[in-house]
């Protein structure tokens, strides 16, 4: 039995390190790892090879073989990767900060998980997948009710599940865009023309409707997400696109504190740009149903903007008739401290769609009772997420509860934070407007190559980071990422940018 | 323990029924279920209420509370359910012909893959899912050779695996634009005005190129994949869609040895059409970068074209410089009697990219080596599919390689047909137009409405059927559908017949 949990009453790592904060020669110690009194988690970083190591290489050129490996980083044991550790297949030991594209929310082998499992029960739901739109298990809605419904966002009643982040936002958008033409039809009965017109992909069947996005986002990249991605040029080069909208998004100067004005008028440029192309649009005959936003725009650089400037976006989605769909799917999942990024802005008004996948473990999206398809088949497809995935979200979101991770996120975020300002501090040439909410938190870097270099060595003193935008590196934690695991990355850290050439 | 598994040395129908094929008073019994020695299947319906019945019907009303439940046919009990066999949570047990809109590869509850899931050294890859394109586990490579690429279709050695038919399709649509831009540039570096041109969904860095397709095909739902999707209004109601040309799908007569001239003249119609759209696309600088088409249109309403179609059309492809793509979501892991069905056509050169889902219980295509990209992160997003999947998968074509199940798709639906063609004799004012490969059958009824209230009748007699295009009946069953199965559901199915009104 190779699944054993490693249980200990005490966390030598909190026993030891009681004193609070920087110490001299600023080494950055924790003062609540004490508190962590049952551990499944390894207690550091243990380093054999290079990353990637020669069983890593050998992997990579296997797997080249038969599908472009360039992208593989390393090959990993997760058999033996526990809580924050990665263990790769030469036998080192991480600490992951990127937590496999931000999308494992409670560490890895999770005893819970490993329990839900072992458990003869809930055998059949994880090899008997089923057309979830038609013939759903009897759990279905009860599932559904103790995982994503009861983390809904205010006034978001109903959800559909699906498979993966894209499927997610292009389901959105098409429910966006029945939704508005069934407000324009003042729902009247459909006309023949419509009807046949749509099955040649032509208006008014197939409207001229858009989606409104900001250079920047990331949504997706199948053909209708990535009309609205504007990250890197590499995701949407050589693929047909769509003329939708696009709008500039704030590029906020740091520290913030300093910039107060400044950012105020590029947050005010920017939402007078969504109006203008909205108006614009519509002259030109293509309506906008709705508008797609990242609470921080994540894959295109870790990019803010204030409450204010999405509360006002949220008004101008309404004063305009458009949807206002977030995308949650990155920022989703309790890393900033809330359970929806979005909850920070405190809107008078929800938004009116929200997408998610990632740390859910199942893509999918809520959304106001007026979104509801209104008629069956409309928002379908053959397995509409995976039951085995909801089964162990609500597990996932029982623990986040019990142990009080979004506290926590916020906590050991702010102990990240803290100690990145620290960094940044005394390494302002390697390091530049840190960033962050919980323990989504950011820097960037002087230029790219620096930016790639300071990952790599990262990763060969055990840590695994992961990049964004042009020349920022982001955290993306589990949710179990405490304030000691901070710590131990701004030691390590620390050591790393003072010896950096 | 709920999963203990019902293994019988003897089965007790295929004792009985020793007696070939058709007898007097219409009885379809079985010759080839004495040769079940081991078997975890039920032996027959087991009706206690009409379906959908009390307990299916609570449980619509809760979840019609949190999203459009209209579709759903009933609740499952999927504990229960075995082999061939689906059983609601009212009790009811049906021959399940339709099998999850033909996503079930082996039944339900296989032994195989019961063990498979109590194997501890397998839990890790249940509830540790990682970012396959970046971290993949160990066993990442050598799972794809013993599972996809052991069924790679010939000249295909490369294969990506996606998390469903839609993001499969526009995956392979991606890949396909991508090489078609590398033919036309020579491989030349790109552009400083492509880079920025294609941020902001503009040619030339978004090129005008289009996807070829059927009227009444089906590629999924998601916006690329429904700009090919042309088999019902419904799915395509309201989304805005791009101009990309549609050719007409042979609507054949049958039975087919009594229309051989005038199917052969429709066939020649059609693909004089794809040409002609080909032509009349270039001249408005639309350019076909390739050509999708189902082996048999499935959710159109079954519709076949020969094999010689196919193999011109594939010439066509070729002579034009489009990229030609099979789309075996529904058609491929055995069901025909080939792994996939687009083996039946003898192609002399392959098929470019093959797309798959479904019974492969991961998406994904395969495709040729000149379709490799030529960086990473072109074909790319976090999950990549799911390694819990491949896992299953590779036992699932264990299992069908031991127990020769692509023969016995051909011997069952051999059984199944011919059972078809003697009720379409006995009942031709109800039943026409029978047709089928493999055990991947289908007939017409006079209308939508007969058709709908036989799949009820047929439902509350203990037979799930589905139903595809305007007036159909298709058959979906599993690949461990035997002889026996068919002569039982003949026998039901007669009786509904001479009893219908």
């Amino acid at each position: 039995m190779r699944y054993i949990v490693h249980v200990r009453q005490f966390n030598v790592i909190g026993l030891i390190c009681q004193v609070f904060s920087v110490i001299s020669g600023h080494r950055y110690i924790s003062q609540a790892a004490a508190k962590i009194d049952v551990d499944f988690d390894y207690d550091g970083p243990l380093m054999k090879t290079e990353v990637p190591g020669p069983r890593s290489r050998e992997l990579m050129k296997k797997l080249n073989g038969i599908q472009n490996a360039e992208a593989v980083h390393f090959f990993c044991n997760y058999e033996e990767s526990r809580g924050n550790y990665l263990v790769d297949v030469d036998g080192n030991r991480m600490l992951d900060l990127y937590s496999q594209i931000s999308s494992i929310p409670i560490g890895y082998s999770h005893p819970s998980l490993i329990k839900l499992l072992q458990q003869p029960q809930n055998l059949s739901t994880f090899i008997n997948r089923p057309a979830l739109g038609i013939l759903p298990p009897e759990n279905f809605t009860e599932k559904l009710k103790e995982s994503l419904l009861s983390v809904a966002p205010k006034g978001l009643s109903q959800v559909m599940t699906m498979s993966c982040g894209s499927c997610s936002n292009e389901n959105a958008f098409k429910a966006i865009f029945m939704w508005y033409r069934n407000k324009e039809r003042g729902h009247n009965n459909v006309t023949k023309e419509e009807l046949e017109s749509c099955m040649i992909n032509q208006p008014p069947g197939c409207p001229d409707y858009a989606m409104l996005s900001f250079m920047g986002g990331f949504h997706g990249r199948t053909l209708g997400c990535l009309a609205t991605t504007h990250s890197k040029a590499i995701h949407k080069l050589d693929i047909p696109s769509l003329d939708w909208p696009i709008a500039p998004f704030p590029r906020l100067k740091y520290p913030l504190e300093d910039f107060v004005k400044e950012n105020q008028q590029e947050e005010a440029r920017c939402l007078e740009e969504v109006e203008d192309l909205i108006v614009k649009y519509r002259k030109k005959k293509k309506i906008v149903a709705g508008i797609i936003v990242e609470p921080i725009q994540s894959e295109g650089g870790d990019n803010h903007a204030s409450d204010d400037f999405f509360r006002k976006l949220r008004d101008i989605a309404r004063k305009h008739g458009c949807a206002f769909l977030v995308d949650e799917v990155q920022t989703g999942g309790g890393c900033t401290g809330k359970f929806w990024a979005h909850e920070h802005w405190g809107l008078d008004d929800p938004a009116d769609v929200v997408t998610f996948s990632k740390k859910m473990m199942t893509g999918g999206f809520f959304h106001k009772e007026e979104f509801r398809p209104n008629a069956p088949y409309r928002i379908f497809n053959t397995w509409l997420g995976d039951p085995s995935k909801n089964l162990m979200l609500a597990e996932v979101i029982k623990v986040i509860k019990t142990e009080d991770l979004l506290n926590n996120a916020t906590h050991a975020g702010k102990a990240l934070l803290t100690g990145l300002l620290d960094l940044q501090a005394r390494y302002p040439h390697l390091i530049s407007r840190v960033r962050g909410r919980g323990t989504f938190c950011s820097f960037d870097t002087p230029n790219d190559a620096t930016r790639n270099k300071l990952i790599t060595i990262a990763r060969n003193k055990g840590v695994v980071l992961g990049g964004c935008g042009d020349r920022s590196i982001r955290f993306r934690p589990t949710l179990i990422f405490k304030d000691h695991h901070a710590h131990l990355f701004l030691n390590i850290f620390s050591d790393i940018l003072a010896n950096f050439k």
